[in-house]
């Protein structure tokens, strides 16, 4: 087995061995383009490394050293030689990227012989010796892992004692003390001198990047990005070029089109006479890559004809990084740059235009998450550098938003006004007010609670489950964990896409849809098998879905219509009946207006399928809580506002999500069902008779046994058939259910003899699965994340292992004994595209989901089926 | 296929052709036993009716009148003979008896002819009339579906014209003046006259009884029963005979033992000149069977003499019919006989010893239900009489008790006195006030609720979910369905056998167990496979378990533990800290007393395994609710009362039974497994020294994921080696978990590598499978269950669809991976026979119920073993 390779044997597609950044260099060399030469130990050296109980083994050693040999002889330099000695960098490159995780040492080769000769050979000691000086502080933090800051506080004493306060002021004499000063501290430290021979530095310097595999850094980042330990990293032995020799030197980074927007110009910037790091330090201000090109000419058009032999190589947009020496280029590194959705995009389909990639090609290159930035505002970036954060919570729903903090929706006094709703959690109540406000912020509540499905759903900015925040409801104020107190009325910003929460105002941009997107989208539908709904309660949010390319909706809540003014009254009345005629009295009352909500769906859903689902959430909900309120209705009932409370207060539950809801209601009060399908039925024929095409399909919720369908499947039914046989006008519509509690799995193979469609409900489902309340789980996941117990919510995404083998066992049950039945997903899962593959893979029908998720769900439909056929 | 059998035809194993009644008639008949002479017209006819449109087909009836000819042949009577009609009865009678569901015609055969002739030739002629009139009622009543009442109220205006109060006070005139007003009523309701065919009167009543199989009534009890609709009703017609006749003339019931004592003697009571209705209706008092001796000598022996045959034929105690007509003794019906829990294993034991039976046959002579007799308190019978039903709740624990209302643990004044405690629902805090009074009465949740689990646990007399009843806690009332008001103090009883809760105070008696209780369970445990655990918190809990045979502890819940007022200020003062030292502070408090628990626990479980789960609820169910506990809490913390509220609420969940608990308290505060881990293990270190042997099995609950285990099993064990490796002992402790969330039954593979030992949480399993809150489900269950939606409630028999079959796929995931793992069910279901039968037929290693019910678990455990053989 082979361990190390030269750059001239590698190429980009060894990255398993090589690691991303030596595969890349080899493949350059390849390409015949300048590269200091250098040699990589490949990932399997460092498992080996493991293998031996941390050591390289003699033959390991050996062809390190063979390498160097030749390395020697192609540069002409030599491993501690003092008239041209051989000085390297060591950098660490695993499989993928793992930006800032692992360690680098640079100038590798130096000692004290090698450091004098060379200063006196060249015209240029005070460069040596702070290299000299670099590598003694690299190697003693990286190799021997002694704290930065003892070093660090010495070099600031000698500035201090010589009155200097710019490194580059120090003379010559003052870094030959530095280095004097620095090997003591190291001898204090290690016990034993600074090692000199360069051999003994090499390998010290691959061992300590191996070992920086396992630094909790690295470990935690390769836990958050799935990325198997078991991969280890390689290490780039690379001869050192230096853009900090002289003024004829210089060092940059560049991108082979724009990043942010995607334009196809180079954008980038560069330093004259600085190292890579003096670049990310941002103490000098870099230049614009364009004006290298009066600078340096030769070396700008240089740079720009291997950009563009890059980019047509790799066929993707090159995030590179170079070193000028002495008016000579090379290249540091190439690989597929970072971009914003924006620029993502219109690379995509720029270079499906260029006949440089394929359009399958083209949505590979989109993350999905990206496309959440093109559709939500956006902070300003100035004025976000000046934004105080005060909190962190759950990045529950993208896009960024600021107004004024008010704890309840009635504290609305403008709806013109900028708000930010802050509350402990929201409840349905709350809704219309949310619809008014720029942002939602709760402290408690997970990524799938009430205010962050909602918020989703409405394509607001929101914040969840900010721990560390507290309501004084008493004052009216919000408590910062710092003790800082804000009251009603203050300005806050929040970042629903990080989570974070800041002081004041912060200015924020809007969306820009182009061209491109709708060029794009187009491909991912061409491609796609899995259909794409949305979950939308109303005909605001339904054209919102439709404008984002939704093929109907999968799920319309409709207990989030009882919340309207005009029959909140009479939905309460109904809650707090006694008998079932004074239940279906305000029905009636409430019939014309449920019609309307379904007649509006119809003609915004023309032509696509509409899912509404029966009432579902448990009546106490839709109550009032305060003391006025109660009173009111108390009133308007004719009650004590005392036996109201009593009433109230016997439908509260101890579990309310596991208590009297969904179907269970439809069972209770059969006469809820039959308003709900008058409703939809007449508005179905009504719309008919318009010219509308109609596709209502009934769901009911919650279903664990199929003798609970078969009862509220024959009153729909019956309800259903009696108005259309007395109309002239057929309407086709079908009874499904959702599957959501984990019985439901187990009887797929009776429920599905009943239903014409099965939805999975995510949401519960997980909630069930795990025996996890979503709204109360906030409080001890973060404990879950910290011990490394749970990777990822499970509410975000899909928990394929357990929650995925229930679903797979309910459609293998299902499609047994009904094999054309319809199946989607309805859960908040619908949008997240990890589980959008998952649903592919599944053979799905479809999956729905929040109007502002259903492109990420087209995106990552399209992309499922591209993987697929890769696989 | 052949359609109508002879009695001489059919033996008692064809109940499944000729139903219960029919195979036992023709049993007697070839016994030799004197059986009026009949036919069956059989199930499959019946089945064959509703296949041909509620029609009986050319064939059939032939086959009928066939068998009436030979009956004819038989008796020397005719059909419609003037002289000597042949008169007969019509009764149902299916595979089961289903008493009362169905329906019967006595006198069939009369017409106004028959009877005129027939009352002359007679010298009974009232006699005569009278049948005509009943059988002309019945007629009209089950064969057209009249309303009893118009024939009931013609009836008593004639007694109230004639100024006669009894029946037998008609003359025969007055007699042959109904029969008038009777046919005059029948075809005014009819439209025609009543029919006088003989054979359309038996056919028409053949009918009926078919289509009593499914009246609401039959179908209803089948559902209760699950008995299959597909069966069908057979259809008894046979001779009748009089006990009406006149006074050398009698009816009666009797069984070969006694029912209730099961001591070998007749037992039974009989009435002259009377017919099987009268002895029912409880007008006239009937004698006892032994006066029959006096009475009728010939007749006394010669049925003694029968009932010696049956019983020696039958193996089992008889429940048998007879009528004596003029002197003569027919048998009407014989069946095994239904017996009290007493009696059943009296009986059993006795008839092994007579060599009548074998051993296991005598097992499943006994319904396990009729044990929870035997060690519970019972209300004496004639105390009982003068009850007067306030309401009725769910019989959560059985047992009989009285007591003066109390609505707060802390309203009890003297120990000794008789309490019963009405609350909502109990919460952990009442559980040693729990213990004081004699029953438990709760207005909300269900058979698993808190009160339900805790009261069978403690093997106390419960009634939950008494939702008729309301408690005014501002004036500490109870208030009745009826307006009725009890105050503090006022006496009712409970019966937690069958849910009633009566007004006053009723006395009871105590269970005594026999030896034969003793010799007949040590049968049972020779047959079982099953080991049988018991869930016991305490030693003394324990020490019951152990006195009903219980093989070890299948569940300790340590939290119980908490509550003693010794150490319950220390946990809240954990509850509430702000940090781990904190924490750990109380912790250390409360560690010796947990310690001494499991000494405790340990000694008197010597030998025998004890599953000792961590703490598991959610944390805020230890706190204060009260302003004044809460002000003496922070009190002793030296916080404000405001800030130990602001705590409290904030631990306070929307789903608790989802929420903080469980597996996930041990991730967050893992200084809760140290202390319980300490304890556990030095307790049982201190016991070995001291000679008991210990067998501590820690179980982790609520885990859904391998990762969670991990983390706490790496804690436990730590904890507990280095406490072994101090001492001098060794001690051999085993790690487990429950499953009782769905994703572990998934996910079982994975979790089977890290467990010792699984032990199936069927309580939270079921609520989790069904997202079904035990403590919110009884608000609904009822109209579930009066709509014939469920047929059981899934927390008392284990749902074997649906949970059933998450359970097999974890058990066979679980040994694919450790085939040698321990797995046990701890949930309520352990101490359910059909249950058991289950985890039987799983092949489980165990099962864990209450105490009290430790001997049902072994009696079901027998049972499916010998069940498994049968089949």
């Amino acid at each position: 087995m082979k361990y190390v390779y030269s750059f001239k044997e590698g190429n980009k597609d060894m990255k398993n061995i090589l690691g991303g950044k030596g595969a890349n260099l080899a493949e350059m060399v390849g390409l015949g383009l300048p590269v200091p030469m250098g040699f990589t130990v490949s990932c399997d050296a460092c498992l080996k490394y493991y293998e031996d109980n941390c050591s390289i083994n003699s033959s390991i050693e050996k062809e390190i050293f063979d390498e160097i040999r030749k390395l020697e002889e192609y540069t002409g330099k030599k491993f501690g030689d003092l008239n041209n000695p051989l000085l390297v960098s060591v950098r660490s490159g695993a499989r993928v990227s793992m930006p800032g995780m692992m360690d680098t040492i640079l100038n590798l080769g130096l000692n004290d012989e090698v450091v004098k000769s060379f200063s006196e050979k060249s015209s240029n000691g005070r460069f040596v010796y702070d290299s000299y000086r670099r590598f003694i502080q690299m190697f003693a933090d990286v190799v021997m892992g002694f704290p930065k800051s003892s070093f660090e506080r010495l070099f600031d004493k000698i500035k201090e004692d010589k009155g200097i306060l710019k490194d580059s002021d120090l003379s010559l004499t003052d870094l030959v003390e530095v280095v004097d000063i620095y090997k003591s501290e190291y001898k204090k430290l290690a016990g034993v001198d600074f090692p000199s021979d360069p051999k003994i530095q090499l390998l010290e310097a691959i061992k300590a990047v191996f070992r920086s595999w396992n630094n909790d850094r690295a470990i935690f980042y390769r836990k958050m990005n799935e990325i198997p330990d078991s991969w280890g990293t390689a290490v780039n032995v690379q001869e050192m070029v230096y853009g900090n020799l002289n003024n004829n030197s210089g060092t940059g980074v560049a991108f082979t089109r724009n990043p942010a927007t995607g334009d196809n110009v180079l954008f980038g910037e560069y330093l004259i006479n600085a190292q890579g790091e003096d670049v990310v330090a941002g103490i000098r201000t870099p230049l614009s890559i364009d004006t290298l090109k009066d600078v340096m000419p030769n070396c700008y058009n240089e740079f720009c004809r291997i950009c563009d032999i890059l980019e047509k190589h790799y066929k993707d947009m090159q995030d590179m990084e170079f070193t000028i020496e002495d008016g000579k280029l090379y290249m540091l590194q190439t690989r597929n740059g970072k971009r914003t959705g924006k620029a993502a995009i219109k690379i995509a389909v720029d270079m499906v235009n260029e006949g440089l990639i394929t359009k399958e090609q083209a949505l590979m290159r989109v993350d999905e998450k990206l496309l959440d930035s093109l559709l939500h505002d956006m902070f300003d970036k100035d004025s976000l550098k000046n934004g105080k954060v005060i909190a962190k919570g759950l990045a529950a729903s993208p896009g960024a938003a600021y107004g004024k903090i008010i704890f309840d929706v009635n504290d609305i006094v403008n709806k013109d006004d900028d708000y930010i709703l802050v509350k402990l959690e929201t409840s349905p109540e709350d809704i219309e007010g949310m619809s008014i406000c720029n942002g939602i912020l709760t402290i408690r509540g997970g990524m799938t609670s009430h205010a962050a499905v909602v918020a989703r759903g409405m394509g607001a900015c929101c914040v969840c489950g900010c721990g560390s925040l507290s309501i004084d409801s008493v004052n009216k104020t919000l408590i910062c964990e710092d003790g800082t107190v804000l009251c009603m009325g203050d300005y806050i910003s929040l970042d629903g896409s990080t989570g974070i929460v800041y002081l004041g105002k912060i200015d924020t941009v809007a969306p820009s849809i182009s061209g491109d997107f709708e060029t794009f989208m187009s491909w991912a539908d061409n491609v796609r098998k899995l259909s794409v709904r949305a979950n939308a309660d109303n005909f605001r949010d339904a054209k919102v879905a439709r404008d984002f390319g939704a093929e109907g909706i999968g799920l319309c809540r409709t207990e989030h219509m009882f919340f309207d003014e005009s029959r909140i009254f009479n939905f309460r009345k109904m809650i707090v009946s006694d008998t079932k005629e004074q239940r279906e009295e305000s029905l009636k009352e409430i019939l014309p207006y449920q019609k309307n909500d379904f007649i509006e769906l119809f003609n915004v859903m023309n032509g696509y399928p509409v899912i509404i689902r029966l009432l579902d959430p448990p009546l106490h909900e839709f109550l009032p809580s305060k003391d006025s309120d109660i009173s009111t209705l108390a009133d308007s009932l004719g009650i004590s506002a005392l036996d109201l409370k009593k009433k109230i207060s016997n439908l509260k539950e101890f579990n309310p999500m596991m208590g009297h809801r969904g179907c269970r209601l439809s069972i209770t009060y059969p006469e809820i069902v039959v308003m709900q399908t008058k409703a939809i039925i007449s508005a179905a024929i009504e719309c008919s008779k318009n010219g509308i095409v109609v596709k209502p399909e009934i769901m009911v919720p919650l279903v664990g046994d199929v003798s609970e369908l078969e009862y509220i499947k024959s009153i729909i039914k019956e309800t259903a058939d009696s108005i259309i046989s007395n109309s002239d006008i057929s309407v086709n519509y079908v009874i499904g259910t959702m599957i959501e509690v984990p019985r439901a799995t187990m009887m797929a193979d009776e429920i599905a003899k009943e239903a014409e469609f099965f939805s999975f409900g995510t949401n519960d489902l997980t909630q069930m699965t795990y025996g996890m309340s979503r709204d109360d789980a906030s409080k001890f996941l973060n404990d879950y994340y910290e011990k490394k117990i749970f990777l990822n919510d499970p509410f975000i995404k899909l928990d394929t292992n357990g929650v995925g083998s229930l679903m797979k066992i309910a459609i293998s049950k299902a499609k047994s004994v009904n094999p054309n039945i319809e199946i989607g997903i309805c859960g908040e899962h619908g949008g997240d595209p990890s589980s959008v593959y998952f649903c592919n893979e599944l053979g799905l029908d479809y999956v729905s989901c929040s109007p502002y998720r259903v492109a990420i769900a087209r995106l990552a439909a399209a992309k499922s089926v591209i993987r697929e056929r890769l696989d």
